[in-house]
């Protein structure tokens, strides 16, 4: 039992008090958790768009402030509220924007992640056992981000979103399994499934989509062509077993009829990661007919709208899309880990950049120049 | 040996002279197979809408007249052209408006069944071979139609196009499963593959609607709800397994919320068996989130623009399109016979109609009245 359990810990974190305006490093009370919840004792870091998506909120986005954000992370449990019983304190976990109840018809699913009680949800600042916030400063709430809030010293998290892994695993490489990597990965690995020799496209070289591809290089996959409007992302993407290039840019017809000539006809799997519907739309029509999969991934505008002629699913085309890459936060995340340990999967080459808690600022102005893919926040010295 | 083989067969056929003008029983001469053909004697074939359809000729379908219709058809072969090794005179056969070669991509994929030699091919009036007709009446050509032309006594077939059959099977029944039975069973056996206690919404009740209805049952299906617009469709879908009835028509929200009502968010898998794609997408938009699967079978008009939010795949739902219900039709239909042999499927329910070959118009007649599903046409008295 560590002393600090079902005490108030009052710590540092990094709260954004508005919208667009640098993080400030607070001393805030952190409560002790409820029934359910965890308290983590937070490592390492990560920086994700989504974090800036929400710190920007300038595109209609909710506006819940002042708020601690950060959703990946590698951290240790520190103690346990009642009726957890499958995590204990030194337990080394990586907290999940999404959760698995274990419960629900999803959980209950072989092949959904979208669980019914802690499915994301980005308006939510608050704890669902109770709707309050366990962060605090001088008594005044400061609300949670995604259930996960990592960007402080200490948090607060639903025993559901909680991944227990292998307490050999260096948290300071694994905290980027939390998000943007495994998604891509697993859209791979999970939804898309390239048989070893295929051809994959990958649509946007973000770290999403070179997790995309790392998983496509992991299946085994002959050809991958990565494609990208933005063509420094060319050259970095080769660490990731792209071995083709397209830009859209290069060419004045549809993208997917390039792609259908360079491969005799289409591709066998295309991994869309954009969030760009007309990308989407290229994605699904530059798969092989009579086999051909292609897999959304990409968060598009909410008023886009996916257009096709039905003709190209009736030719034997298959359209998917995945949500954190069908991974099941608490089941399959650990095995993931081990992907990692086993020298499967290369966490490494997706980590640029590294800076400590006092400097998170920095870590959104690489982002928002889109420099590197991941920057690792240390939260110690 | 049969005495024929080698010679120009005379025998009858409905020949279609002019799009929309009554077939008329003439003499035609068949000519021996060619390099890799068989020529079959028809003993029963059965009217299916594309015989129709392409009779009609009246919505921008290709012309080729005089031409012998028909594609469903239980018959026997009469002799085999050079290099056929796999087929004999006398064996049991379904010729299939579709090939497999054996050799392309496509047959060579587990799941494809889009051969790049046979694909169905509604403008070719000729054999691939020589690019010439088999069929004359008094040496002018008769062309073909689907590869098949099963309106006449006698018709000869690419072998990729022709399924070799349990010779017990009678001819009369399984002459049905030539094409639009096979197609509904198969997008819901090979595509949708329903698991057993699932709720699956089939769209459209017609031969294909049925038949996936009938697969949804031979699967399993606690559910089976049969979306039409025609209220007449309802009561004999019952003898399908069809256990809930929606017309569009009866409510002013979209038949995807209704559905979404009746099974706590969707139901598991849906088959569009309809050729409209207002009803594509809403087979789509019911699915349920996490795991639901839409197939689409319908042949939309070809300027038909399918349309949909991407979240509703992000959610985690699939949708695929088929073509013939995925069956290769030399590897698979002898097993879709056998089906039938074991009392699994029942094919009976789907023969409505008899008439003899000189009434073959009686059959046009039915189903431009939308009266019945089957018509079954006896070559012979
Ligand atoms: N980052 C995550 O954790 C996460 C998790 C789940 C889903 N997603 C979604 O996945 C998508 C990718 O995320 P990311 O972090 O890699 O983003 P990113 O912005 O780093 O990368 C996206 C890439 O797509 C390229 N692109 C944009 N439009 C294009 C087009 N029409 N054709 C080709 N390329 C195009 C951009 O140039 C960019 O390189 C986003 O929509 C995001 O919301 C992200
Ligand atoms: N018949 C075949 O052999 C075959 C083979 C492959 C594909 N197809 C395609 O499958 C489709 C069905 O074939 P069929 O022979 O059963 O046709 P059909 O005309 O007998 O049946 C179609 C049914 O769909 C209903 N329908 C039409 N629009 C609808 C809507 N918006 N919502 C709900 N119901 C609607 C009609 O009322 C009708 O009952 C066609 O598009 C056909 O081209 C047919
Ligand atoms: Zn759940
Ligand atoms: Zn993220
Ligand atoms: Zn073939
Ligand atoms: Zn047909």
């Amino acid at each position: 039992m560590s002393s600090t359990a079902g005490q108030v810990i009052r710590c540092k974190a990094a709260v954004a008090w508005e919208a667009g305006k640098p993080l400030v490093i607070e001393e805030v009370e952190v409560a002790p958790p409820q029934k359910m919840e965890v308290r983590l004792k937070i490592l390492y870091t990560s920086l994700c768009h989504t974090d800036v998506y929400f710190w920007e909120a300038n595109k209609g986005q909710n506006t819940v402030f002042p708020r601690i954000l950060g959703h990946e992370a590698g951290a240790i449990v520190e103690s346990i509220g009642e009726g957890v019983t499958d995590l204990a304190p030194g337990d080394h976990v990586l907290p999940v924007f999404t959760g698995e109840c274990k419960e629900c018809a999803h959980c209950k699913s072989a092949v959904s992640n979208m669980c019914s009680l802690l499915r994301i949800n980005t308006d939510r600042g608050v704890m669902i056992h109770d709707e309050k916030s366990r962060f605090s400063i001088k008594g005044k709430p400061i609300y949670h981000f995604l259930g996960t809030s990592t960007f402080s010293e200490y948090t607060v998290v639903h025993v559901g979103c909680v991944a227990k892994i292998n307490p050999l695993a260096p948290l300071e490489k694994v905290c980027v399994l939390s998000c943007g990597i495994s998604t891509g990965l697993g859209a791979t690995l999970n939804v898309a499934k390239p048989e070893k020799g295929s051809t994959v496209a990958v649509f946007g070289l973000g770290a999403v989509g070179l997790a995309a591809a790392e998983g496509a290089r992991i299946a085994g996959a002959s050809r991958i062509i990565g494609v990208d409007l933005n063509a420094s992302r060319f050259l970095p993407a080769k660490k990731f077993g792209v071995t083709e290039f397209v830009n859209p840019k290069d060419y004045n017809k549809p993208v997917q009829e390039v792609i259908a000539e360079m491969t005799n006809g289409g591709v066998d799997r295309s991994i869309e990661c954009t969030g760009n519907v007309d990308a989407m739309i290229s994605a699904f029509e530059c798969v092989h007919d009579g086999w051909g999969v292609a897999v959304l991934v990409g968060v598009p505008h909410k008023d886009a709208v996916f257009k096709t002629r039905p003709i190209n699913f009736l030719n034997e085309r298959t359209l998917k899309g995945t949500f954190f890459g069908n991974y099941k936060p608490r089941s399959d995340i650990p095995s993931v880990v081990e992907k990692y340990m086993n020298k499967e999967l290369e966490v490494e080459k997706f980590i640029t950049h590294e800076v400590s808690f006092s400097e998170i600022n920095k870590a959104f102005d690489y982002m928002l120049k889109g420099e590197g893919i991941r920057c690792i926040i240390r939260m110690e010295g």
